[in-house]
């Protein structure tokens, strides 16, 4: 096998035409397997396999340098820079991550996992590389989903001044994770439809020379249009049209699902999503419900509407009421505030890694206006997605210290609905509702009246210990007060509801006959809810135990590693407690 | 005189082409009289103040709803809609804000100060005005020198495929605050060159019909135009030629000196700046200095570089080595983090109430790849810009919870020069330095060695009580200090130096002999500093008192009086400790 042979990209200069084609099947082939395996992405991979070997053919990494937006196409180029192993060995397979990892390879050049990144890291590069007086392209490649965002376009109107060798691969499937969305696609189309030929060119607005290539998954194409603007001296787009899912007809035929893949059976493409219940589809059918029963009500999603269970068929029923903004995340919570200003009921969700994008829309745009948007922070917590560039830990300390901004967190399914059902109809102030990663159910009461703010609830009252679980961590409050009772601890338990204030009234009750007050929270303890509780009795005799996680980009840890290394089972927390109370 | 008889647009509409040319001249005098005692955005209002006529001409506010961009161009909008008072009569002069405030008028639709939110907001409105099958025009204005920012290229996008009515009027007058930045600018001045005809339409790329008026400072081809797209029923770009700082001499001639002014002579044009030392001047100096001595040295600036002390001269000898990006704070963070990767040592800067912009590109493109850029954090605390929509109060809370981020917190002038001494040259961590508003200078020694991450140091030792003065508030801890010796106590004085940890084993040896620890930080308490201090102390008998501002959306409160609200006066601090030390 030839892709056995591939020990750097000196070794893809050597072949012929002939040989690259081999070379393209057999990744093909290895990717396939490998992900039907392990998960990963499939179809972006499967496009971009001729453009990765053919920039390895044309340029000299790390010389020069590549840079991949997402990086979740980045798997051709691990394999034809020395790592080809693990994707032919299953038992290698785990060796590398799935986004570009520079601890992997001088060739990869950042980490990154989030989109519409790479135009501006890479001029980045090109501007250190002028100053230093060194040569060498610099070439940032970016899907034409990623085009939406905001940081692509910043990093391209700004690199469209310089005069400079500036490649950018646009690499275009006509797909976001989704369908495209955003008028830019209809320029987009009228290029492809004219060749490269458009009075609509958003490339050459930006000040950009502009090439374009049909043939986006022909190898010989594409050497040929990287040969022409090898060393240029200007920034320049090279467009090229390819097919996402490329050479797999389940992923040609089913591109949004098989951007992801668990893993799947390459005969029959039957994807193993299991069948346990998730919040995709416990969303889907409350906001489609939502969406029927009030006309006022808008459901936004920023490019993953899966994530929220909006597949196809369901956007096609929501009609005006379901609006993808692409790639777009800021964008969804101005367009959200001004929804709600005008008298809509809005409902943006996105995964809690990707709110990171809107710190000052949440500020500016919707809290300091204090409209009454509801946002939907989804997969939330560490026993969700656990690549560094994924993690969804950092929302309570980015979103809970903003003025005005209610941040609910649910204990269960039950709840998060009574939250939803409360956030969509009150007028007095935006709210976010953290939706867990796991789903639970609760089947005790509890009360639905969150109209006064910052009210915890005490669910079981004991004494000397009061555990405060917030959100996916009341359960782990309830087992460690379970655990605390076998050491004759009959400890309070909890609720408390907010994540954006704190209960003084309860709080200073509770220093009547407790001692210690342990806090829980799934995610980073720095600057987030507990911290608020630590403050709240620092004057007093109260103990408290802030518990979650310490602040750090954990790469790929393990839920369970994560908690004995955070100190979080309830036995170490039982332990901690014990060693206070002396 | 005409102005003072409108009291609604309806008066507006009533006028003839001759007296709209007086009331504009009128409103003219009014702002240069207003500005010039009490200072504000000239140069942005003079050029708008026909464009702004023309729009209450031909539309019908409040049912036809205008957006703002910034909204730093709204005083002849508010002159218009029953505000004239507060130009007219400088008694009055204080009765209305600087930005659109809903709480003023109906015809403000949101209160914002932050560049290039208008499309997203304004399509909000129109999104909700269609779901509720309501009629009505909704008109974003924006400026050219904010089509840089990406919240505004995502609006477009996006509002691109709608088919409704949505106007955008881009008022162009050819400059940022200094002048633009990306290659957007070339295709504009084609598109003013060709008197709206250019190959290289950027609104049309992006979905928009497209309307070009070169008279953009006069009324009547104003009124053509609107009239022209009134009630379209597709998304319209009208781009209108303006003349920045129109009417008067000295702000046509110098449109940056003149963009935002402080009172100023009329006849002489001569601004009183003060003649007080400042960090825009020192900082101005340093850097300068930093790019003549090393090559390597790359300083960025996203539109404000005046700033920081570069005006044009400076900018014109800094050469390749100054990088003004325009208005796009995500990408200068991403390309900070390139040019770092690249061996440069790039230096970014931007007011605390601007980074808020960049959460993620903090998070994920630099801090996640830990490349070693130095960003430094101007107009810090609640001593400086007291806007709602400019406060610099909310940066500890949103940078200090990322990691590998370190957080330096300068209490002097010459400290904040040791410390970006440091930063530049380390190549351990991303790096951020937060620059004081008010100028302070200490003339004790000081140790400049901060390799040793989340070392405090101890400047004073005492007993009893620890004071622990962050950055600015340093000198309150010492005044603090000088107060509680009148009530026998020699407090510690602690200057922590960085924002992002704490010193575990200084904050442990103080618990022989103190019995409160008291923490002053200038910025909101929630997420900051302090309480990672009072998280800390938690489990101990070490009482915490964390001082700083409540979280909440201040709205120019005077500084004093934030002060005694805040209980951060010395006399309040004592009053607390006291009651705490029983």
């Amino acid at each position: 096998m030839l892709i056995e042979k591939i020990k750097s990209p000196a070794d893809v200069k050597k072949m012929d035409m002939a040989s690259l084609a081999t070379l393209a099947s057999e990744i093909r082939t290895a990717l396939i397997n490998k992900i039907s395996k392990c998960g990963g992405h499939l179809a972006p991979n499967l496009g971009f396999v001729e453009g990765t070997i053919a920039l390895h053919y044309v340029f000299d990494s790390p010389k020069d340098k590549i840079v991949y937006d997402v990086s979740h196409q980045s798997y051709t180029h691990k394999i034809l820079t020395g790592r080809a192993e693990a994707f032919v060995n299953p038992d290698k397979y785990w060796s590398v991550t799935g986004y570009t990892e520079p601890c992997e390879s001088e060739h990869d050049q950042f980490m990154v996992g989030h989109t519409s990144t790479s135009v501006s890291l890479a001029l980045g590069l090109a501007t250190a590389r002028d100053i230093k007086g060194e040569l060498g392209n610099v070439i940032a490649v970016i899907g034409d989903g990623s085009l939406s965002g905001g940081e692509a376009f910043e990093g391209l109107d700004n690199a469209g001044e310089y005069a400079t060798n500036f490649i950018v691969v646009v690499n275009d499937n006509e797909m976001s994770i989704a369908e495209n969305h955003g008028g830019l696609y209809g320029s987009l189309a009228e290029l492809r439809a004219g060749q490269g030929k458009s009075e609509n060119n958003y490339f050459k607005s930006l000040g950009f020379d502009y090439l374009y290539v049909e043939q986006g998954n022909d190898i010989e194409s594409l050497i040929a249009a990287f040969k022409q603007v090898k060393d240029s001296t200007k920034p320049v787009v090279v467009h090229i049209h390819t097919l996402k899912g490329k050479g797999y007809s389940f992923a040609e035929n089913s591109k949004e699902g098989f951007h992801w893949a668990v893993p799947f059976d390459i005969p029959t493409g039957v994807v193993n999503w299991g069948n346990g219940e998730s919040y995709g589809g416990i969303l889907g059918e409350y906001l489609m419900k939502k969406i029927k029963a009030d006309p006022k009500v808008v459901v936004i999603h920023s490019a993953v509407p899966a994530g929220i269970g909006f597949f196809a068929d369901r956007r096609k029923e929501a009609g005006k009421q379901f609006i993808d903004v692409g790639i777009a995340e800021e964008h969804a919570v101005a367009l959200a505030s001004g929804l709600a200003k005008g008298g809509a009921k809005p409902i943006y969700s996105t995964h809690g890694t990707f709110i990171q994008r809107t710190y000052d829309q949440l500020s500016q745009d919707l809290c300091a206006n204090n409209n009454p948007a509801t946002l939907l922070i989804t997969m939330s917590g560490a026993d969700g997605m656990n690549d560094t560039t994924h993690l969804c830990i950092f929302d309570i300390p980015m979103m809970s210290n903003i003025p005005n901004l209610v941040y609910l967190c649910p204990t269960c399914v039950e709840e998060a609905i009574a939250m939803m059902d409360y956030a969509i109809e009150q007028t007095a102030h935006p709210m976010a509702i953290r939706i867990p990663n796991g789903v639970a159910h609760r089947s005790a009461k509890f009360d639905t009246d969150y109209s006064n703010l910052n009210t915890f609830k005490i669910d079981k009252r004991g004494r000397r210990v009061a555990l405060i679980g917030l959100g996916s961590y009341y359960a782990l409050a309830e087992e460690t007060a379970a655990e605390l009772a076998k050491s004759g601890i009959e400890a309070t338990v909890i609720n408390p509801r907010f994540a954006t204030g704190v209960d003084g009234e309860m709080l200073s009750e509770l220093r009547k006959d407790h001692q210690v007050v342990v806090t829980l929270e799934n995610g980073v303890v720095d600057g987030g809810f507990g911290e608020k509780i630590a403050r709240f009795y620092g004057n007093t005799d109260m103990k408290v135990l802030v518990k979650g996680l310490k602040k750090e980009f954990y790469d790929k840890v393990p839920y369970d590693e994560l908690m004995v290394r955070n100190r979080l089972t309830p036995g170490q927390i039982v332990e901690d407690v014990l060693a206070v109370l002396g």
